[in-house]
């Protein structure tokens, strides 16, 4: 049985790592800005290693940055995972990714004091930049370790706020970039198992507390870019602008209503504007787009309706029209798990709560399980997020759901081990 | 008579200082960068008072790091100024402002040679930040001197993209913060002259020379910040949203149509969004709105019904709405400018050209003559610009009609001193 005050105890002192944006008086009252690869993020990576190792796992760094601490079982063998990520969003919370490494780390502490031995290896895993909020691909490492994006792509891929600051030269400033190749194939897992906050209503609003994940909605990323004229505002007629700022506030509501008119999502999360003068037409704007649905055709359909009805809006009439770009930033298709993992979860689930208390459930964001399920059998477990408040620093779930989670975590491994 | 092209070579030369954006093969075709009380401003400052000096003027530099080249006249008392301003947009052209500071260089140059003297004294001024680009008021120094905002409210304000940076710390910095009183009663001027490119597409269109220009439209500009709650693009529906970025984007839809209604102008050339990550629903989005109207009336109807509209768009239909705050930065009548003055353009234009080309016209854009009209006698003259282009890389005036308004403005300042 896993030390459920322990697990919350060491979440909160690993949070000092990064604690921001302060929303109550108590001391663990504040969000997170852990960003990937900042200094903070260093210092849990190393806190993360020193535990793992004086519980007797290896630990191996990959050339992502990926950490695997590895407990030996009784049979040599690829480990039965249990990953998530240490890195936040800038407003992000202290339960996001933190509490899947900080579970699997309380996992690890309860194999050991117990003694008990498994058949195969067990492995508890920080995956960089699952966020996606500071270079912007969402689950960098493992796509990466899954083989979907190549090594040279992600170590190039340049900080959302400047060009020059790159994925490997920051790795290399913090000290792990490992030589442990990046590969579902060189580097070798058994299955993958993670629990998460669920980050969404669905939950909370069932009054249910474990959410058995079936698997995990389609989305893409584009950087839209969108060039006109810089001109000057107090004398430029309406009817000589092409005005990108305007074009873009017309895509970005053109592009909300499509998304739900479909049942989908979308977002629009980073937008600048240039020369950046009160009294000039901008002559480039650049924004990022998130679409999501939980069917691939759906998600298809959205992109489609919305790339044809933008194409109309850049028509100004006048004789300099505005160009709108697409640059692809990330692709993730829909998910199924593998049912020997979903079977796991559920019966791990029901050895603890009753089976009301529990429901199937697809998720609405990605997860290095979406990854790690393109190579082996993977499963996830969901906790109910308060308000299905997340990406913000009063993202909250209670001490007791962060337990409950915990032990079917471990619960899960075991029982998949054994089979 | 003025030198035209030792006017048009002496801009470009100057214009070395801050050239960028280069958008032809040929030296002068480039744009300018030099944003106010940058270094390449302090460089074209630096020339400009040694310039005045070597023609036996006297230099006085204010508070505001105004600078102002006297000729002594025949009489003492307020000189006859011909002014305009130095500094460029970050995307901005060669003309806007320099030209006027240039072709009052190359009037002092005439005066100079011909050993002609003027019934009072004759000066040359270059205004601080009248493009309100790098701090975001226009006519900033202008609108001091004339006693329209404070010289604490001045000092304080801060560059657009930094709020530890302001005007103070920045006159301090070049050593422009001189110690004259920047005041129209404390330093007093017989009236103001400035020959600015029209920056639209009305004298072009008409084929005519020159503008005698009558006054300048009314416009505000106001900072709007959209505050929403931060949460995750892929688990938060549609309907449990407060999005700042899509309610800002219905305000800039909004906004441009309803200008576009009353026959104004809306402009939003800044725009900023917080956390900014590609999969958080921001939490705040801040820009800048440009409104314009040659009629004071119609100004505000502007505004009146843009608030209107905007505070409906916040209305969520969800427990958590969008906030929206108004920060006014800058507000300018409607000018009329006075009759003494458009009289001395009108004869001195006159003695140029035919009447066929010549035009009144209205203003779109603010000037520094829009600040010193409150205070004395104020009258400006407008040339072409090609396609009507300004701030932008490519804004042009032909040498020849660089060289007609700039003989224009000598006299026009030698007619209103001889009354
Ligand atoms: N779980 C989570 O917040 N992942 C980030 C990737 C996404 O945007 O869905
Ligand atoms: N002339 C000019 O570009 N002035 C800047 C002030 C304005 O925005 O009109």
């Amino acid at each position: 049985t896993i030390n459920g005050q322990r697990l919350n105890d060491t979440l909160h002192q690993t949070c000092e790592f990064g604690a921001a944006h302060r929303w109550g008086p108590k001391s663990t009252e504040t969000g997170m800005a852990r960003l990937a690869l900042t200094d903070t993020d260093k210092q849990v990576r190393d806190w993360f290693v020193a535990e793992m190792k004086a519980l007797g796992c290896e630990v191996k760094v990959d050339t992502m940055g990926n950490i695997f601490a590895i407990r030996a079982g009784e049979n040599e063998g690829p480990p039965t995972a249990m990953g998530s990520h240490l890195d936040t969003q800038p407003t992000g919370g202290r339960y996001d990714g933190i509490l899947g490494v900080m579970a699997a780390v309380e996992a690890m502490r309860t194999l050991h004091e117990s003694g008990r031995k498994t058949k195969y290896p067990v492995a508890a895993i920080d995956w960089t930049n699952e966020e996606g909020a500071r270079f912007p691909k969402s689950m960098q490492a493992s796509s990466v370790w899954a083989g979907d994006i190549t090594l040279e792509d992600a170590h190039a891929l340049a900080d959302v706020t400047d060009d020059k600051v790159t994925t490997l030269s920051e790795l290399q400033r913090i000290g792990y970039a490992g030589d442990v190749p990046c590969s579902w194939e060189a580097n070798p897992l058994g299955a993958h198992f993670e629990i998460h906050i669920e980050q969404g209503p669905v939950l909370e609003n069932a009054s249910q507390r474990v959410g058995i994940v079936r698997g995990g909605q389609a989305y893409k990323w584009f950087e839209i870019t969108i060039r006109g004229r810089d001109s000057h505002a107090g004398t430029t007629p309406m009817d000589c602008r092409a005005d990108p700022m305007l074009t873009a506030a017309h895509f970005i509501v053109a592009a909300s209503s499509i998304a739900r008119a479909h049942g989908g999502l979308c977002t629009n999360g980073i937008f600048t504007a240039k020369p950046g003068s009160v009294n000039t037409i901008p002559n480039e704007v650049r924004f990022s787009l998130d679409i999501r649905h939980v069917e691939d055709a759906a998600l298809a359909a959205i992109e489609a309706e919305i790339r044809a009805r933008t194409a109309e809006i850049t028509k100004t009439g006048y004789k300099v029209e505005c160009v709108i770009e697409w640059k692809p930033l990330y692709a993730n298709p829909a998910i199924v798990f593998h049912p020997d993992c979903v079977s796991a979860v559920r019966a791990a689930a029901l050895g603890n709560v009753d089976e009301k208390d529990t429901r199937e459930i697809i998720s609405g964001a990605g997860h290095d399980s979406c990854c790690t399920s393109k190579r082996v059998p993977t499963g996830m477990i969901f906790i109910p997020s308060k308000d299905g408040l997340s990406h913000n620093p009063e993202e909250y779930s209670t001490p007791e759901d962060c337990a409950l989670g915990a032990q079917v975590l471990l619960d899960a491994v075991l029982l998949y081990d054994s089979q």
